[in-house]
C-alpha cells in the first residue's frame, strides 16, 4: 500500500529524521511481546502532536493503513503491522502533576514506571500496574485498557482515565473529557478510547487520576496449598468475608519452580500458592485474613518480615512469566477471565485440559479478579501439539464465555482474540453490540485507516444475528464495504 | 405528532392499563424537580423488557419522539417532553445481589435508597448518593450520570456501572458491558450510556459494582469559618495534605439559617461551614484535619459526639435545598464544578455577581470536587429580576469555562445546558467533539426519536469548527437534516 513516491512525500511533510525504511528499524517494529509477527513498511516517529496530525492527513487522503506504537508490549498482535507504524514513544514529557485536583498529565510516551517513579516524590501514585510497566507507555496503556496487580483493589487502567487527548483519523486532534473530578458535560467519549487499541484515532496525551500513596501498613503473605481446590475456595471466602486485599495472586507448581531456577530462591513450593498484600489499620485484618488461610487448609503461611522478602515474594509473581519462559520453548499466554465463583470450575477445566492434550499448563495470574492465565507450552516445530494448544484455547475460550466470562481480562482482542471477541457478544450481548461497534468506528474513522483488520474489523454474517429485528439503519446498508 | 390512531394502536400492541392520555396522569408528569415544565400527550407505563420494545419499535416506526421516565427527579428538564412519556417505574426488581463477585442486578425502576437498604442486609452498599436517593431510579441516576456527598471518596455513578440492558431504537434489547471485575472484550460502550441522558436507547436493567461497608469508624466534624476564604482555603489544604474524606461539603450563612428554621435546630453560624467525615483507622486522621482547621481559622470545630448528632448534622445537609426552598419565592441551582484549586475565585465571583445584580446567592455543596452549587434566589414575576438571574448564570458559566470547569458536573445538560455544553466543547475540546456525538447518536438513533430536542441535539455552525482541516465524514453530509 504504500509506495516509494509516499514514503517520499511523508518525509518531504514531516522533514528529516522522522521516517525510516531501513532494515534494522523495520527489524525493531516487526513483533510484539506476544510473538505475533508482521514487517511494516515504514515507521514514522512522532515527537510532537502536529507531527501525528500530518501523518494521519497524508494517510487518510492517501488511505494508508496506520499503527500506533508505543513500546510494542501487547500480547495480542494489536500493535504490528505491514503497513505504517507510528512511533509515539519520543513524546514522552510528563507535563503536569497537579497535587490538587489529583491528576497527572502526560503525553503519549511516558513510560508508566517512570510516571510513577515522579508522583511518588509528590506522595501520589497510578494504581494499575500491567506486568510490562517497566517498559510500557501511557498512551499504550490506555489504548488497551490495562490492567495488573493493584487492579483487584484500585480497578483497572480504565477506572483512572480523565481524559485524552486525540488525533483524529483527519489529521485533526481534539480533547474528549475533562480533567476534573466531576463533568457530565457530553458523552462519556473518552471511555471510547480506553481499550480501542489504536482504532478509533491516535492517543497524544492523557489525562489521569492519580491517589495518595496509602498510609497503612503493607502486609504481604505467602500461603502454600496441598489441592488448588483449597486455594481456589480461599479466593472465594475472601470476597464473600468481604476482605479486600491489594493484590491477591495465583500461582502454581510450575510457576514457583520456574522462578526458584530463575532467581536462585528456595520457596515453598505446593500444587498451588496465593500471593496477597493486605492493608493493615487495626492490626485485625492479617488476622482475620490467616483465620480464612487456615480454615481453608494452607499448609504454609509465611508473612513477609521486612522490605527485602516482601520485595522478593513480589518479584516472584512479577517476573514470572520471564522465569517460565526461560525454562519453555515456547508458550502461550491466555487471558480468559471467569466470574470469581466459578474460579474451581475453571481451575479444574484447565486441568483437564492438560492432561487430555497432554500439554503442560502452568497457571498463574490475578485471582482476585477471576483473571488467572494459563501458559500453555508447546512445540511450535510440532505441528500435533501446536493443533493441540489451539484446540487447548478454543476449549477455554468457550468455557469462559459459556460460564458468564469473558475472552479477555486485561490483554485486549488485537489479532489474537477476534473470534472470541465475536462469539461472545453473539452470546452474552446480542450480536448487533458488534454491528454498532463498527459504526462507531466508522464514524471516527470513514476510510478504515486506523490499525484496520483487528479487533472488531470483522465481515457482518446477517445469520449471526439473533434478532427478528435487526436495528434499522438509515445509512449505508452495507456495512461490509469499507 | 401522536395521534389518537397512534394511541389505540399502543393500547392494542400493550394491553390494558398501559397507556394513559387522561388529564391528571398527563399532570403528573408535566414538570421535573427543577421545575422544566412540558405536558406529555401520552404516558406509558413500562412492566417489562418487552414492552419497552413494543412501544420503541413503535414510536421508530411512526417517528413519534419517546422519553424515559424513572422518577421526575431531573433537574435540567431532561425527562420533560410534549411527546410520549415512558415510565419504567414499575420495572423495580433488584434481580441479583452477587456477594462474591460485587455486582448487583437490577430492572432501571428500582428506587437507589431501597437498593442500599438491601444491599445492607448482605454488609454491601453502592456509594454514589445523590440528594435525591430517596426517590430516584437507578436506570435514572446511570442515564443521568449522577453525583452526590460520597462522590469525593467514591467517585461518580459511571466509576460504577458495570453494564447496562439497553432496548434500541429499534425495539431491539441488548446488554453493553459484562458483569466482571475485568473486561475488554470491545468497546466501552456501557460508558456511552452513562450520561445518555435517554438519547441513545432506554436502559431497562444495569448491573453495578457495589463496595463492603467500610469498617473504619467514621468521623463527622462541622467547622465554623468567619470568612469564606479560610473555609475555601482549608478545602485546597485537605486536598494538597493527601486527606481523603468521604464527605466535604460546603454552605454559608443561607442556607444554615435555612436549616436551623427548617429543622428547629440550633447550630452554629458563620460565614461559611464545611461538613467532612473522616475515616478513623489509626486515630490519626482526626488529629491531621482538626489542625489543618484550626491552621485555617475555624472558629468552631465540632465533632460529633453520637449517631444522633451525625446523623442531624448530616440532615442539615441533605436537605438544605428543601430548607432553601422553603424561605424562597423561586430558586435557579446552578451546577458548574470548577478546579479545585480555583475555588476561591469561585466563590468571589459569586460574590460579586451576587453584589452586583443585587441578587441572594446562597452556595453550597461538594467542595471536595470543586462543586458547590450556588442557588439563585429570584421572583419569577419580576422580570428584571429574572433578566438578572439568567444574566448571572451566564456570566457563572462562562467563568467555569475560562477557569478549566465544567458547565455541569453532576446535573447534566437536558434542556438547561446546551448552549453553555456547546461553548465548552468549542472552548476546551474542539467543536468537533460535538459533531463527533451528534454522529454516534445518529447511530443509535437514526430517526432522533429518543429524547429530541435536548442535550446534544443542536444545530451545526460550520463556522464554529476550530479547524481549518474537518473531519472528513464519507456519509451523509448534512447533519442538520435530522
Amino acid at each position: 500500500m504504500l509506495t516509494e513516491q509516499d514514503i517520499r512525500s511523508l518525509q518531504a511533510v514531516l522533514g528529516e529524521g522522522k521516517v525510516f525504511v531501513d532494515h534494522e528499524t523495520l527489524e525493531k517494529y516487526s513483533s510484539d511481546m506476544g510473538g505475533f509477527c508482521r514487517k511494516p513498511s515504514a515507521v514514522v516517529k512522532a515527537f510532537s502532536v502536529e507531527d501525528v496530525s500530518k501523518v494521519l492527513r497524508y494517510c487518510n487522503q492517501r488511505r494508508i493503513p496506520v499503527t500506533a506504537w508505543g513500546a510494542g508490549s501487547s500480547l495480542t498482535g494489536a500493535v504490528v503491522t505491514d503497513n505504517l507504524i507510528l512511533d509515539l514513544s519520543n513524546m514522552d514529557r510528563i507535563l503536569k502533576i497537579d497535587t490538587v485536583n489529583y491528576y497527572v498529565h502526560a503525553e503519549a510516551g511516558v513510560v508508566l514506571d517512570r510516571l510513577n517513579k515522579e508522583l511518588e516524590r509528590y506522595g501520589f501514585f497510578f494504581p494499575p500496574d500491567p506486568a510490562s510497566s517497566f517498559i510500557c507507555t501511557v498512551g499504550g496503556a490506555v489504548a488497551e485498557g490495562a490492567g495488573g496487580l493493584r487492579c483487584v483493589k484500585y480497578g483497572t487502567v480504565k477506572d483512572w482515565v480523565l481524559a485524552v487527548k486525540v488525533v483524529l483519523a483527519s489529521g485533526e486532534a481534539v480533547v474528549f473529557g475533562e480533567p476534573l473530578a466531576k463533568n457530565r458535560a457530553g458523552y462519556n467519549l473518552a471511555q471510547l478510547f480506553v481499550g480501542s487499541e489504536g482504532t478509533l484515532g491516535v492517543i497524544v496525551e492523557v489525562w489521569l487520576k492519580i491517589a495518595p500513596l496509602p498510609d497503612a501498613r503493607l502486609r504481604r503473605i505467602y500461603a502454600v496449598f496441598d489441592d488448588w481446590r483449597d486455594a481456589g475456595n480461599t479466593i472465594i471466602e475472601i470476597r464473600q468475608k468481604r476482605i479486600v486485599p491489594r493484590m491477591l495472586e495465583f500461582f502454581d507448581r510450575v510457576g514457583v519452580e520456574a522462578a526458584n531456577k530463575f532467581h536462585g530462591t528456595n520457596l515453598h513450593v505446593g500444587e498451588a500458592m496465593l500471593l496477597i498484600d493486605i492493608e493493615e489499620f487495626t492490626g485485625k485484618e492479617l488476622e482475620k485474613l490467616v483465620s480464612v488461610l487456615k480454615h481453608n487448609n494452607a499448609r504454609v503461611i509465611r508473612v513477609a518480615e521486612n522490605e527485602e522478602e516482601a520485595e522478593m515474594l513480589l518479584q516472584t509473581r512479577a517476573s514470572m512469566y520471564l522465569a517460565i519462559r526461560a525454562t519453555a520453548k515456547t508458550v502461550l499466554v491466555e487471558d480468559v477471565c471467569v466470574p470469581i465463583d466459578r474460579i474451581l470450575d475453571y481451575l479444574e477445566k484447565v486441568k483437564q485440559l492438560s492432561q487430555k492434550h497432554g500439554l503442560t499448563i502452568s497457571m498463574n495470574g490475578h485471582a482476585g479478579d477471576g483473571n488467572i492465565h494459563p501458559v500453555i507450552f508447546y512445540d511450535p516445530e510440532n505441528p500435533d501439539e501446536v493443533a493441540r494448544a489451539e484446540k487447548t484455547v478454543e476449549v477455554l475460550v468457550q468455557f469462559a464465555i459459556e460460564v458468564g466470562g469473558t475472552v479477555t481480562g486485561e490483554h485486549g482482542v488485537g489479532l489474537q482474540k477476534m473470534d472470541g471477541l465475536v462469539k461472545q457478544l453473539a452470546a452474552h450481548n446480542g450480536i448487533q453490540t458488534l454491528y454498532l461497534m463498527q459504526k462507531l468506528k466508522k464514524v471516527f474513522d470513514p476510510n478504515n485507516i486506523l490499525n484496520p483488520g483487528k479487533y472488531i474489523d470483522v465481515p457482518w454474517k446477517s445469520s449471526e444475528s439473533t434478532s427478528e429485528h435487526p436495528t434499522q439503519d438509515s445509512g449505508s446498508s452495507d456495512p461490509t464495504a469499507r
